[in-house]
């Protein structure tokens, strides 16, 4: 077998609470179970634990919704205070329409109610919980704690589910990367006849992500930290952002 | 660890001939390697291989472009005869810009250039290779095979690479399933707090299609098949067809 690598979900990982520091959490996670990072590790981590973490909830009792997020309740049919955050969060509203309201999102890519979930937030039905502030300088914070304690080249990931405009159901994206690649450009190398391949860019995160959520279970915060051992992959410079296709490329937008 | 599953590409996979049994070539390659296939093994075989053991090749010097083609191979740079190939594949072109030209295919998705493939084909630079006939027909004969030979229930995907209109990079996608979900249906389940998920529908066998590219390679036709072991699916029923959103719930297409 080649290429061969494995997806595991950490065990018991506590509800994390604001203030908590996520990577001391996986580390603590990690000693508990004798377990230590090898070269090339990937750590997979789900936004909600990280906007915890963050304080990134907002109660929606305390949300004024301004004119233009009373007409977008109108055509959604969505709460005006929900749409209020998901416009405070976005740069554009790329689609509205009877329970639709996709966005681009602040930090650059285009995505469903500007990712804001209602689910797992400790707290009544009016508490939301908002994207982490800066996913991927979270991931580079705890991408520099780790491979210090464990002294080894370790990618981490900060992951989302998204939706996708011409297929239904939800797949994995990387909104955070550090110590790995969030591209992988395959361009100038050729196939087994001496030709360049045909599909030359890689969304190598995404496609961990992707792999990832398939060991986290869905919306299941006690397993928001996955562990995927043996992949190899050149570069450790990425970042999620490279993954937005520029607005000015966007056909579809 | 929670939620464990392993990745990897079968070795010594031969180049696959017009004609060729790709089932029995799985099974030959199992044997050869001492492995028998488990409860929930999921087979993930990329489109490539299958389009060549159906000869899904064409010579461009075949191919007579009609007047629909020349004018979108003018808009987007591309040989008009490929272009005629992906018109005659396509129910519709979605976008068409310079070195863009994205279709829903016949078979149902959008993507571009209805993913027909200029590389790793033998033969001279005039050979492309079209997608699968059914790929979703073909996954359950495979499936029926394996599962005949086996006596346990596995999962078949045939796979592909694509686009995304948001992001950049390719991911993998499955465009034939058989014996385990397309979609996996979360809705009615709850979250830690009661609540119901976010995230009701997952993209599983896209989420498993992408999973496999990270043991493929890109264009590695080596390594066309990767064996993914130790997942839990309900669904045994499911197809390819059904992540394919609908034409009138599409709000980008």
């Amino acid at each position: 077998l080649s290429g061969s690598f494995s997806v595991a979900a950490l065990d018991g990982f506590p509800l994390v609470q604001p203030g908590d520091d996520i990577a001391s959490l996986i580390c603590d996670r990690l000693d508990a179970m004798n377990l230590t990072l090898q070269h090339h590790d990937v750590l997979v981590i789900t936004s909600k634990i990280v906007s915890k973490a963050e304080g990134c909830v907002v109660n929606l009792s305390d949300v004024e919704p301004t004119d233009d997020a009373l007409r977008y309740a109108k055509i959604t049919g969505k709460d005006p205070r929900v749409v209020e955050l998901v416009l405070r969060d976005s740069h554009a509203v790329s689609r509205a329409a009877k329970n639709v309201l996709v966005v681009e999102h602040r930090l650059g890519f285009v995505c469903a109610n500007a990712g804001i979930d209602q689910s797992n937030v400790e707290g009544d039905d009016e508490t939301v919980l908002l994207l982490p502030i800066d996913p991927d300088g979270t991931a580079a914070s705890i991408h520099d704690v780790l491979r210090q304690r464990y002294d080894v080249e370790v990618g981490v990931i900060i992951s989302d589910s998204h939706g996708r405009p011409f297929r239904l159901g939800t797949v994995g994206v990387a909104i955070g990367v550090a110590g790995m690649p969030g591209m992988l450009d395959l361009r100038g190398q050729t196939d087994l006849y001496g030709r360049e391949l045909k599909i030359s860019i890689q969304g190598y995160a995404d496609l961990v992500a992707s792999a990832a959520q398939l060991a986290t279970g869905e919306g299941a915060e006690g397993r928001p930290v996955v562990l995927v051992r043996g992949l190899s992959f050149t570069r450790t410079d990425g970042n999620a952002a490279e993954l937005n296709r520029p607005v000015q490329e966007d056909l579809y937008r």
